[in-house]
Order: C-alpha cells, then sequence, then structure tokens
C-alpha cells in the first residue's frame, strides 16, 4: 500500500513539476543555466518518447484537432522539406531578418509620420506663437505620457535600452517576462511614441531588445512545428544573433551591427555564431532598404545618411592631431555622459519628497522632462540658438553635410539651403550655434533617457558627437581656409569629416565599443576616413574605459543586474592574485550520511543557493552539488503531514488491517487535493520583475510553494527565509489547518515528538536533484582564470577542491570584490608571505601533499618506508 | 643520512626542472597548458621572491653587471615610468604595430623592388625575345630556389601559409620553433624572395606568422627588462592581436584584419582582446601608409587598391541577382581550389618515384613549378591572352577600374591606356583574356601555393575572383549597354564594383571567412557596394562551406595538427548525443593504494597521456589526473640505481659503521654526474619539429629522458613505449652499464630480485605532480556542450563522473569522430533506447541513484526505511 500511495504521489507530483516548469522558464532568477537547461533538455526527450526521429504529423495532431488540422499538416511538411533542404538555422534567420526588416520599417515610418505631423501642426499655426508653442509643447508631452503610461501598464520590462538586460541574458541569468509578446508590443508601440515625440531619444537598444524578443517568439513559434527550437544553448545562439539583427536593420549596418552587438552584449564570443549573425543581419538590412527602394523614397540602396566627401584627397596628414583631438575630448565628455545620466538617477531615487511625489504620478516626470526640453528646442524662442526645429535625422543630415559653413571665418558669406538654414543665425555665428546646440543637447539627451519609456543613448550621443566634431572641422577650416596641404593642389578642409569622426568618438566613448567606427562607414557609405575614426575612436575609449563603466555596464549597476566586472587593462595583479586568497574557507555543506536535524541546521545557518555535497565530514570528498530548494524539499517531504499522515494509518492499520482498499482510495483523493491545489495558485500568481528582486534572494518560490505542505518544524524555518514575501511563505497556513483537521488525529505535542523523531533519521537523498559534476577549481588558478572560466562558462559560483576534497567556495560575489578591489588597489588579501615558499617544481604544494598523505594513510594504516627520515615536513615533496 | 642525501637529490632534481622547463617551452608537444601555465607561474612567482612588488633595477643588476649597466638603469626607469603611465601592453602593442608596420613597408619595398628588377631586365632584352624568355623564366627561377633553399637550410618551420599553424597555437597546442628568430628571419627573407619572383603568390598568411613571431619575441626581449611579459595567458592574449596586426598591415586593413584573424584563428573570441587587436592593427596600418606618404608614393593616407566608382548610385536593385550568382560560383570555385590544392600535395607525397626523386633534389619541385609557370605567362608567348606582364598589384589595379572594358560588346572601342593594355589583344576580345587568365590562373594558383616557400593563397585567390568578378561585370555592361535602371537618368553599369563583389566572394569562400567583405572596403576605400558585396560573400560561404573545409582548416588535416572540427550548421543531432554515448567506458587508472606493479601493468596496457587517480577500485571516486609520464619516473625512481645502491649502501653501513661521511660525500657527487649529466644531452638535442610527430605519440622526451637511471624491468617498457624514436630511448645504455658497473656490486639476478621486491611496494604519491582538478564533465552533457566547453577552455580529454565516481573519459578523438560522424550521418552510436524512460523531473537517473545508493549504504551499514517497498529500482526516483 505505501509503493502504490507512493506511486500516485509522484504523478501528482510530475504533474506539479511540469506547470512548475512553465512558470520557470522566465520566472525562476538563475543563474546556473547548465542546470536548467540539462533538466530542460530532458524534459524535452521524455516529451519526444523514445524515437530519435523527429515526431510524425500524425502525433502531433493528437494535440491540435482543431479544425486546421489539414494546413498544419501541409505546412508541416512544407517545413520539413524546407529544413531538409536548407536547415532550420537558415529559415529562422531569414524569418528574423524579415520581421525586424518590416518592423524597423513600419516603426520608421510611423515615427516619421509623427514628426511630420508635428511639423504640419507648428507650421500651419505660424500666425499665433502662443498657439505654436502649445502646439510644440504639447504633442511630444501627450505622446511621451502616453509611451510611459502604456508601457508602464502592459510591461514595465519594456522601460528603458535593453542592452543591458540582454547582456545579463546572454550571460546566461533568465530575466522574467523580458523575451515575452507582451513585452515585445509594449517596446514597439512605445518606443515609436516616443522616438515619434522629437525627444532626443534613440532606438538602438530598443531594436536589440525587439530583435531579441522577435527571435525568442519566433523560436516559440516554430517550436509548434518541430521540437527542436526549444534547446536552450540553440536559443542563446539565436539571441546572440538577434542582437546583430536589431542594430543591423535599426542603422541599416550589418558589419556594424554584428560586431557592436558582440562587443556590447559578450564577454567571450563563440565564431561559429558569428555567421549566423551576419546572415541575418545583412539579410534585414537588406530588406529594410529594399522596402525603401519599394516605396520610392530611395533610387535604389544606399547608405541611410550617405555624404559625399572627395575621395582622391580625404584628410590631410597634418589634421590628424585634430582627429586625435577630438577622440581625447570624446573620451572624456562621453565619461561624463554615463555620469551625468547615472547622477541623475540616483538623484531622482535619493531625493525622498520629489520621488515619493512622483511616484504617485508615475506620468509626471515624464511630461515634466518632456516640457522642459520642448520648451528649450521652441525655434521662435531658444530653439533659434540650437537649431531647434530639425528632427534627429535633419540635424544629422546637415551635420554630415559636404560644405564648409564657416567660409573664411565670416559665416555671412555662405549660402544657407534647405534644412541648413536652421544652424543659421543672422545674430550669431555657426560656431555659437553649435557650442549651445552641444551643450544644450547633452544635459537634455542625458536627462531625456532616464524617461521611463523605451529608449536608447546611442543615436542623441552620436548627434552630440557629429555636431562637436563640425564644431572642431569648422573651425579647422575657419583656422586654415586653404587646406593644410603645402603642395601645388589645394584641398579645402572638409568639415562634414570631422562630423563622423565626433560621432563615432563620442559614440564609441559612451558605450566603450570601437564598432561604432564600422558602422559610421555604414550610415554614412564612405569608408575614405577610416584612419581618423579609428584614432579618435581608439583614443576616446581609451580616455573613457580608464573613467567611467560603460553606459549599459552603469546601467546594469544602478539596476542591480548580476554582473562580473571586466578585468583591467595592464593589471598584472590579476595573475597573482589566486583563487585561495579570495575563496571563503568557512562553508556549510551536506554529507551523505548526514540526518534530517543536519539539514535543519545548515539550512538555518546559511543562504547559499547550492550546497555542496560531501562524502563524510572527515574525508570531505565532495561528491556533487545541491540545490538549496532541494534541501528544502526533502526536509519538508520528510515532515510532510501526509507522511505522518501514512504512518498514523499505517499505525492504525497494523491494528485493524480490513479497510486496506477503501481507505487508500480516499489517502490519495485527498493527497491530491493538498498537496495540488495551494501550490496550483501561489505559483501561478505572477512574480515580481526581476529587477526589484534581490539578486542574492535566499529562497525562491519552490520553497514556498512546498512549504504548504510541511509540519511544524519547518515553519519557523520557511518563513524566516521566505522573509522578502512573508506573505506568500505562510498565507497557506489557514489551508494547512484544515487539511490537518480533516484527517489528523494527532496532537501538536504529538506532532512535534513525531518531527522530532523524524529529524532524526537519516537522508534519503535518492529523490534530490543533486548536480553531480558542478564546476571546480584548483587553489592555485589564478584570478585572470577564474575570472575567464566565470565569464565563459556563465558561472555563479564554483567549488574549490584539491585532491577531491572541499576547501572552499568562490561566488561571483567574491569575484567581483577581488576584481573591483584589485583594480582599486584595495581590498585584496594578497597571498600570505610564505606562499612563496612553495615548491614550484612538483605541482602538488605542501597542503596537497599532506592532504594526500593524510588519505593514503587513512586507506594505508601504516608507515610510508622513509617518513622515519629526519627530512621533515618540508623536505617531503622530494623524497628521494 | 639518507635525508641529508634526499636534500641533496631534490636540490639537483630542482636544477634539472628548471633547465628542463627552458628547453620545453616550445619543445613539449602539450595540449593541457591549464596545467603547464600553471606550473610557470608558479615558477615565476618563486623566482621573483617573496616581494609582491616589481624589483628593484638594482636587483636586476645583479645579472648584469656589463659595461651598458647605466644605459639599463635609464632604460629600466624610462620603461617603469611609461608602464605606470601609460600600462605595458599599450608600450607592447605600439612596439608591436610599429615594428609589423616598418617589416611590412620594408618588405613591400623589396618585393617592388625585384619586380622593378624583372620588369626592367624583360625590357632591356626587348630585342631577342628567345633572350627575353631567358630572363623572364630564369630571374623567378632562381628566386624561388634560393628562397626555398634558404627556408630548408635555416628554419623548415617557415615554410607555408602560417595560419594553420596559429589557429593551432592559439588553440593552446605548443608548436616548436614556431616563433623563434630563425623562423622569423627565415619567413622574411623567404617571402620577400618568393613574391619578389612574381609567382602567384600571397603574403596575407604569412603575415600573420611574422606577426606572431615579432609578438613572441618582443614579448621575450621585453621581459628582459621586467618580469611581466613572460605570463603563459597573456602570451596567448598578445599572440591573437599579434595575427590581427599581421592582416592590419599587410593590407592597411586595420578592421579587416581584426576580423579576418579572429574567424581565421579562433572559436571562442575573448571580446577583451578585441580592442587590443583594433588598437595594435590600426596603429600599424596607420605607419604603414604614412611611411608611403613620406616616401612621397602617396599624397596622404588612402586605401591600398582606391576605387572611384560613382556615389550616387552604386548599383541598380535588379543586378543583385547577378551578385548572387558570383557569390554562388565562387563558393563553387573556392571549394574547388581548396579540392585541388589538397589533391595536388596528396599526389606530390602519393607518387613514390616522383616524390623519391623530388626528395632528394628538394629544390628541383619548385624550381621545375616556377618553370612551367613563367613560361606560360611569358608575354609575348601565351602571356599575352592572359595579361601575363602584370603584376598582382597591377592585376588588381586594373580590375578594380572604373571604366568598362567592353563598350557596346565591341572592345577595340575603348582605348587601353597604360598597364590598361594587357587586357587588350589585337585579335581577341576581353572576354577570352579574362577566361583564359581564370583558368590558367586558378591551376598556377593552386600549384605555385604548395610550393615549399613561405607563402599564402589568398592574394591569388583574390586576383582570381577579382577577374571573374570582372568577367560577370563585362558580361552584364554588354548585355545592359545603358544600365538596368528604367527611370529619367542613364546609370551604366560599374563592372569594377562587380570585380570587388567577386574578390571577396572568392577569397572568402576559400578561407571560409565573411570579414573578407571588410577587406574588400578598405582596400578599396569605398562601402557603397556593401550589400552586394555581403551577400556575394554569405553565399559564396554557405556554398563552399558546405563543400569543403576552408583551406587552412585543409592545411591543418594534412600536417596532421591536432584540431576540433566544427560543429555543422543546424544538424540538431549535435544536441541529442550526448558524452554518455560516445565516451571510453574501459579506461584505466591509479589507485591511491595501489603497488608499482600495477602502476607497470597500467603503464603497459594503455596510452593514455593522462591517468586518472582514484580513491580505489570499489568506490572510484576521482581524486586527480597523473601524466602518464609522471607514472613512468614514479616507477623509475623507485627502480632507480641510485635507490639500489642507496640500499646497498645502508645495508653494507649497517654491517660496517665507520666509513658514514666519506661514502655520502662521494654517493652525492656520483649521484649528481649520474642524474644530471645523461640528462642533459638528450634534451639539448634540438626535437623533431612537430609537424612530423605523430600527435598522438604515446612518449614523449620527459619519460625518455628519465629512462636513462631506470632498471632492467622498466627498460623494456619504456623502449616499448618510445617505438617512435627508439635510438633516444635506449641510446644511454652503455652509459647505464658503465654507471653500474661504477659502484655496483649486485649482479643481475640480485637486481631483478631487488627489482620485483621494490616493485611490491606500495606507491608513495608525493612526489609526482597531480593535477588536482582535472576537468570533469557529466554523463548527459551534449555534444554540442562537450564541443563548446573543450573549444572554449582548450582541453585535450575531460573525465566523466558521476557523483564523484569516475565512469569514463571523453579525448579530443571520441569528439572527433562524434562529430564527423554525426555530420556524415554515420558511425555514431545514438543513445540507447531506454535512455528516454529515464526520469526528468529528477536530474538525478537511475544509475545516479543506484551509485548514490551504494555510496550512502556502504556508509551507512543498514537499510533505509522504505527500501523494503514494493516499488522497485525504477521508482525509487521519487520515494514518497
Amino acid at each position: 500500500s505505501g509503493g502504490s500511495g507512493g506511486t500516485m504521489a509522484s504523478e501528482s507530483e510530475a504533474q506539479r513539476a511540469l506547470q512548475y516548469e512553465q512558470t520557470l522558464m522566465y520566472g525562476r532568477y538563475t543563474q546556473d543555466l547548465g542546470t536548467f537547461a540539462k533538466d530542460e533538455a530532458a524534459r524535452l526527450r521524455l516529451q519526444e518518447g523514445d524515437t530519435p526521429q523527429p515526431r510524425h504529423p500524425s502525433e502531433l495532431l493528437e494535440y491540435t484537432q482543431g479544425r486546421c488540422a489539414p494546413c498544419r499538416v501541409c505546412a508541416l511538411q512544407c517545413q520539413r522539406f524546407l529544413i531538409s533542404k536548407v536547415g532550420e538555422d537558415w529559415v529562422f534567420l531569414i524569418l528574423l531578418g524579415l520581421v525586424m526588416a518590416l518592423v524597423s520599417w513600419a516603426m520608421d515610418f510611423a515615427i516619421a509620420t509623427c514628426l511630420q505631423a508635428q511639423k504640419w501642426m507648428y507650421g500651419g499655426l505660424d500666425t499665433n506663437v502662443l498657439l505654436q508653442y502649445m502646439a510644440w509643447v504639447t504633442y511630444p508631452t501627450v505622446l511621451i505620457t502616453f509611451s510611459a503610461g502604456f508601457t508602464q501598464i502592459l510591461a514595465p520590462q519594456a522601460v528603458g535600452s535593453g542592452i543591458p538586460e540582454m547582456k545579463t541574458i546572454l550571460r546566461g541569468v533568465v530575466l522574467k517576462e523580458y523575451l515575452t509578446l507582451k513585452t515585445f508590443v509594449a517596446k514597439v508601440i512605445g518606443l515609436t511614441c516616443a522616438l515619434g515625440s522629437g525627444m532626443p531619444l534613440g532606438k538602438e537598444g530598443p531594436f536589440v531588445h525587439i530583435a531579441s524578443m522577435c527571435a525568442a517568439l519566433l523560436s516559440r513559434f516554430l517550436s509548434l512545428f518541430g521540437g527542436f527550437y526549444e534547446n536552450e544553448a540553440r536559443n542563446i545562439e539565436m539571441l546572440a544573433a538577434a542582437c546583430a539583427v536589431g542594430v543591423g536593420c535599426c542603422f541599416a549596418a550589418p558589419i556594424g551591427g554584428v560586431l557592436f552587438s558582440i562587443e556590447v552584449t559578450s564577454t567571450f564570443f563563440a565564431v561559429r555564431n558569428y555567421w549566423r549573425g551576419f546572415f541575418a543581419a545583412t539579410f534585414s538590412a537588406f530588406i529594410f532598404r529594399v522596402l525603401a527602394v519599394w516605396n520610392k523614397d530611395e533610387e535604389t540602396i544606399t547608405a541611410l545618411f550617405k555624404t559625399r566627401f572627395r575621395l582622391d584627397f580625404p584628410f590631410d596628414l597634418q589634421e590628424l592631431p585634430a582627429f586625435a583631438v577630438i577622440g581625447i575630448a570624446s573620451g572624456f565628455g562621453g565619461a561624463l555622459f554615463v555620469y551625468l545620466n547615472r547622477k541623475i538617477v540616483q538623484f531622482m531615487r535619493r531625493q525622498k519628497t520629489i520621488n515619493r511625489f512622483l511616484m504617485k504620478k508615475r506620468l509626471l516626470f515624464p511630461a515634466l522632462v518632456t516640457l522642459v526640453i520642448s520648451t528649450l528646442t521652441f525655434p521662435p524662442g531658444f530653439g533659434q540658438f540650437m537649431a531647434g526645429q530639425l528632427t534627429q535625422k535633419d540635424t544629422l543630415v546637415t551635420l554630415f553635410d559636404n560644405q564648409t559653413w564657416a567660409k573664411q571665418g565670416i559665416s555671412d558669406e555662405f549660402e544657407y539651403l534647405g534644412i541648413l538654414e536652421a544652424w543659421h543665425h543672422p545674430r550669431s555665428n555657426v560656431f555659437v550655434t553649435l557650442v549651445v546646440f552641444i551643450l544644450m543637447k547633452f544635459w537634455m539627451s542625458a536627462l531625456a533617457t532616464t524617461i521611463p519609456v523605451p529608449c536608447g543613448a546611442f543615436m542623441p550621443v552620436f548627434v552630440i558627437g557629429a555636431a562637436f566634431g563640425r564644431l572642431v572641422g569648422e573651425s579647422m577650416a575657419a583656422w586654415f581656409p586653404d587646406g593644410i596641404h603645402t603642395d601645388s593642389n589645394i584641398y579645402r578642409i572638409v568639415p562634414g569629416g570631422y562630423a563622423v569622426v565626433g560621432a563615432a568618438a563620442l559614440s564609441g566613448a559612451v558605450t566603450h565599443t570601437v564598432s561604432t567606427a564600422v558602422i559610421v562607414f555604414e550610415l554614412t557609405g564612405q569608408i575614405s576616413h577610416i584612419l581618423p575614426v579609428m584614432i579618435a575612436v581608439i583614443l576616446a575609449n581609451a580616455v573613457a574605459q580608464s573613467l567611467q563603466p560603460s553606459l549599459y555596464d552603469s546601467i546594469i549597476r544602478i539596476k542591480k543586474l548580476p554582473y562580473l566586472p571586466e578585468l583591467g587593462w595592464g593589471h598584472h595583479e590579476k595573475y597573482n592574485v589566486r583563487v585561495e586568497d579570495i575563496m571563503v574557507r568557512d562553508i556549510r555543506y551536506v554529507t551523505l550520511n548526514c540526518k534530517y536535524r543536519d539539514l535543519q541546521q545548515v539550512l538555518h545557518s546559511t543562504k547559499m543557493k547550492n550546497l555542496p555535497l560531501v562524502e563524510s565530514a572527515e574525508s570531505m570528498i565532495l561528491l556533487g552539488s545541491i540545490e538549496r530548494t532541494q534541501v528544502g524539499a526533502l526536509l519538508s517531504s520528510q515532515l510532510s503531514p501526509q507522511r505522518r499522515l501514512l504512518t498514523l494509518r499505517q499505525k492504525v492499520l497494523s491494528e485493524d488491517g480490513h479497510r486496506l482498499s477503501d481507505s487508500s482510495i480516499r489517502f490519495q483523493i485527498s493527497t491530491e487535493t493538498s498537496s495540488g491545489t495551494p501550490a496550483r495558485p501561489a505559483l501561478r500568481k505572477p512574480l515580481k520583475p526581476a529587477l526589484k528582486r534581490v539578486p542574492s534572494s535566499p529562497a525562491d518560490s519552490p520553497p514556498v510553494g512546498s512549504a504548504d505542505h510541511t509540519g511544524i518544524a519547518l515553519k519557523s524555518l520557511f518563513c524566516a527565509n521566505a522573509a522578502t514575501e512573508p506573505t506568500e511563505g505562510c498565507s497557506n497556513t489557514p489551508l494547512l489547518q484544515e487539511e490537518m483537521i480533516l484527517g489528523d488525529k494527532m496532537t501538536p505535542a504529538e506532532i512535534l515528538e513525531w518531527e522530532e523523531q523524524q529529524l532524526d533519521q537519516l537522508v534519503d537523498f535518492s529523490s534530490a536533484k543533486i548536480d553531480p559534476a558542478p564546476f571546480q577549481l584548483v587553489e592555485h588558478t589564478s584570478l585572470h582564470k577564474t575570472h575567464t572560466i566565470f565569464s565563459l562558462l556563465g558561472l555563479d559560483h564554483a567549488f574549490v577542491t584539491s585532491i577531491g576534497r572541499l576547501v572552499g567556495m568562490v561566488s561571483l560575489k567574491e569575484l567581483r570584490k577581488a576584481i573591483e578591489g584589485s583594480l582599486t588597489g584595495k581590498g585584496v588579501k594578497v597571498r600570505p608571505p610564505l606562499a612563496s615558499f612553495r615548491d614550484s617544481t612538483a605541482s602538488t604544494t605542501e597542503a596537497d601533499t599532506t592532504a594526500l598523505r593524510q588519505l593514503w594513510d587513512r586507506h594505508q594504516h601504516h608507515h610510508m618506508p622513509r617518513e622515519a627520515g629526519p627530512g621533515g615536513d618540508d623536505d617531503d615533496d622530494t623524497p628521494k
């Protein structure tokens, strides 16, 4: 009877587990994706059944008995044919490229329409300045407020750039709700409105996010047809390609897109993914530009911001110092931008009074910021000194213009044509306009990107950089009216080239990338300024990287996403600090022959999410690692009312044997309702977005969910652990009480006694998930190598072992502390002075040898031949 | 007395180990660089002493008591200042860029001079065709023969491209003599001569190799000043940057250089190295182009093969199919080129008679090939139909020309100017010339690149591709004389653009890279054709990758370098095959409590280079891994004549105690000579180049080197193992005999008896190098993930464990077999049908659980509460 009850319980558990997995996909805040992927793969295999071939259409049809079954079969066959001929990845990438190109084009169209509408309104009301002002200000305010509200209501995850989150996701962390359809819709609509408002906001970052969501959704959609789109590792690869597509179709820059996405999201890059990205991004950029041709916007496929600089003599060698100055200044400027942006966010958070007010009226902050910015750019007002009437796109086109604005230093000589006129002011000159533009746009962009709407900062920064470059270029042109070149030909200075260099340099400095150089070439369709651009970008990066983290890393830190800092340049200490210097030595562990009481103690005494499982406290041989939640589950199942009922009933049955079959059936039913029902609502309830949760939150939903059928002794434990969400943890107590009353006749005292008795039993680990090969490091591993391994494999923690024995643990936290400590020159425990006396010819150190000796002795129980010699411990390494 | 003898012996051993390490640096064929780097780091730390700061100048001076000591101090202080201000990496990268730019420029100058000389000779002898022919043919033959001979004598490693070797080195394999000064000199001079001959040879590959050697040498040179240039991990990073510099300064293409080098040499790329490469390559390309300006070759910095295509309408949308055709045809052409190249090499190897003849006269083959090729390109002869008089550079310049050669289909109308005239033939038309050129150059290039001189294949292939593109372009221009565009403006077709597309596509197909697109943009200085180029390159890659390996991978396989094949595209089987399906289950191991006899048996029965060390045969808990050589060393030290002498003497001493001090001194001396002297010559002797050695050679020099002081029982073992180089292994026997006679009074029978007795002793592992954390995998790890981990960490083998127990091993061999099997659809053992019944909700499978249960039982020695239940083994996973 015990056995049959067990199988029934296991079935209901499996059922529950399945539901749990589904919520888990984006709900679990996990960093050990390896284990997760393994489980997931195992689950998929089980679902697939025992045939190694893909499912037959007929098999699938069992699940889709609807009307569209014939279509399904047809689609399946088509798809199978395509896959067999072309390969599934190709199909996926082509679809992704196509969809993203369409999305990008449609959004561009919508944004252009929005901006056109504003211009039309502004132009139509030119009789009354006040009305004009109202129209100029109201329009963006309404759009931004709508965008903020819509995003807030539909999916708050859509706020912001998305690149920091994608970087975190590609590192292996599962962020909840970041890749869903809801977020997709919120991001697309929110971004369109935000950009349509004409605020200094960008679309590059959001496009990376949109493309990733698109890939995730497409992957899910295609998995309806076949089972192979569900692999976790494959999804990560596809997400990496999607990031490239995002940048690629945003700027029609496939190469720059791939490189930018690599630099921004990856630490280690698999070259085999490189091609995927190239393919999808090229296809996407191609379709994106073809759509423009078909729409008669363009005659043929060309660059987005085509320039027409002269090819034969793009720049003189002696102009290079000016380009270098642009680079260095952009480096400082970029760092300042990141700093300013962070300070604004922190200020907004810290100011309790403002904050409380703004929190109540969530849409007030966006509206206020928009109001201020649009007031300042009002063309008849202050905007006339900063080309306020130009949209971002027009600004770039004018800045990259081929002509020199400040001819011979007298700006009036030059005839401003069309949109170029915006830069011209009768009572001022071009230099003043450019300086005002740069200064105003700088803080405006830094402020605008903190608005809680989907937006990026790349494009605003790009424009500011272009303006700065133009400023330098115009100055150079004024300084050397006939160019620097001294030979027969006169080559005038091209300020547009300086603008290109400045744009690449400043955006490179803010994002800490060098691939902005490539993006700039693809955007302008000219590569003639390659060396100035490269020099400026590298110098800007060198300066910016030594001053501030990149904008995306800054956001990652602000949002408290899990991250691993990069190793700095040329800091050789990272080769000298070793794992043993930074590891945590005093760690809790679970032994194979421990009692349930020990488990309880371990859970009470540590907050580690993964507990090492060792053979015994004496040998300390590491056997595997067990998740905290699993330990909790073991404990709770041991102390579960069901088991108590079972023992009770068995005791009753042994006294009175005739109601066997009857009672067991009733028991099963009660088990199912008690274990299944209370668990479901708790799990279905949408969890809070990951950003608001402390990453090191000790207890996740699983123990909370399983806590509802545990006994008294456990309750205190789980309520203590689930302190962050106490209502969820203990809200099920009434249910529990009820259930206990239902079939339980034991008094609380009896229960306590029974539980104490249960706690003294030895743990049966056979039902627990044990990771049989947790990642291990050796004490000697350098910080450099540890960092490499952690970022390569996306690890969260690693155990430090010495000849099989567990000696310590290193987690992301220690590593982060060590790296940031070593970079600032403090906080690192340098290795003990004695460490350098360790024998280097034999890699086994003294400690290892001693440990080995102990093991050996334990096995031998007799002396080694020459242990009696006078050599002592220090010479034992070379005992010949 | 035993103790003091021990310490003396250990000192001499340490001394020996140091020498050994130094030879080892490039001499050891090792793949587990991790361990090596660890040891190396430990050695460095020891050398540095116990202070964590860098050495003071005065400390260093102790080692340089020469005349230049003051200069040294000055240089050191300068260098320290630079490092503190700029960072050591920067200094290194700037120096590397500078040196490589100078080398590249000097070589270009020398090559141009050589080619000029040939043209001058040919032009000066225009009175007599025979003399002209003699001059035309003799000049390259002499140069190529000299190049081949010079390379052969100085450093045979300099032959060929170098990229395959660099790929192998960056994977972590140490190839001997590949990064030395001798090879550098041989490669630079050999390459200059080879390219100066005018043969269809390239310089990209060799430049990658030259830059890497430059980096290695620079690293060593700088390590004279400080100790931080010696880190192994850092060297690998610097080599990766150097590869980028090589391509960058060869084509003045920094971005393309970085990307090409990544694609060609890496599997996983650390994004933090990306910037290094960019910086060094940009600096190098900058200096390279600045030198040209200073030399008055150019007015300013521009592209190498500058094109002047129109910017406003580069191509029509309807031309894209033609570009796609170029791409697909280039894909087939590229695969054919790789196939042809391999077949030529294999044919030359297989033809015993030709081969034997050619081997005797090593320079005959290069001379013959050169003779044939230069005869065919003789301009007054057949060369007139294939523009034979043009150098590679001139050919490219003409092919990228802006004009249309075949105007209105009648080639005569066009006025050929300057070097363009070479393509014009009075009795033929441009199309014929181009077709002949393509066909002839195709086999010529494939043949020429097999000549044993330093040479690459990139540039010849690039030229052929350009010619093919030109052919298609001219055909299109003839087909649509007024262009395809139907609107008001007439935009003629630009055949030069087709040439650019063709060049990128064919070189991309041969090398399996997409970054040739970027190289092409940087080479021509125009990016207007970005979409056609990208589309053609991607299509060419898609076709070529599905037909043949890349040229570099092909060479890697021909040269039998260790490699790991890439996972194919869209083969989902790689997610379904798991480690347990491919691992070797029946592996030999060493137990902690084994006897020396067991070691001997293990060595006899397996050829594995790393043996697992387990706790005991029953528990099979993996404690670490021990190198085969270490096991050999343990055995040999146990059976060494010294130990025998020691026991003998101790026995004598115990009988007769008065000659104690005297004999011990004499003993020490004899130890030193006997252990030190025979070892040194064996190790100092330069080893054969790695290419000629079988990668799976079971025994390396270390066991051979240590075999010379072992006893009789060991000799057979080592001679058997060192079968590949038997003379080295047993040549020291006379020495051994002599030595034995010197101080040995035991008869062979006594020795045998003593050795048998020694073999029965338990092994003392304390002197052996044990890797305490060998890489472990779990049975469930997918092939995909295993491949990732192997290529990420550059692993050679990994042990498969299950909850600490050793269950199998996977080495590169198994992995290679599994991947290549899965790609061709055969040879893979699919997982057993039962495997899918494994429980998926709990990650511990049945096997794990059983193992865990066993362990647990072993510790408990009593039954679990519910093991008596009827659930059976299969239900034990969920025992509730």
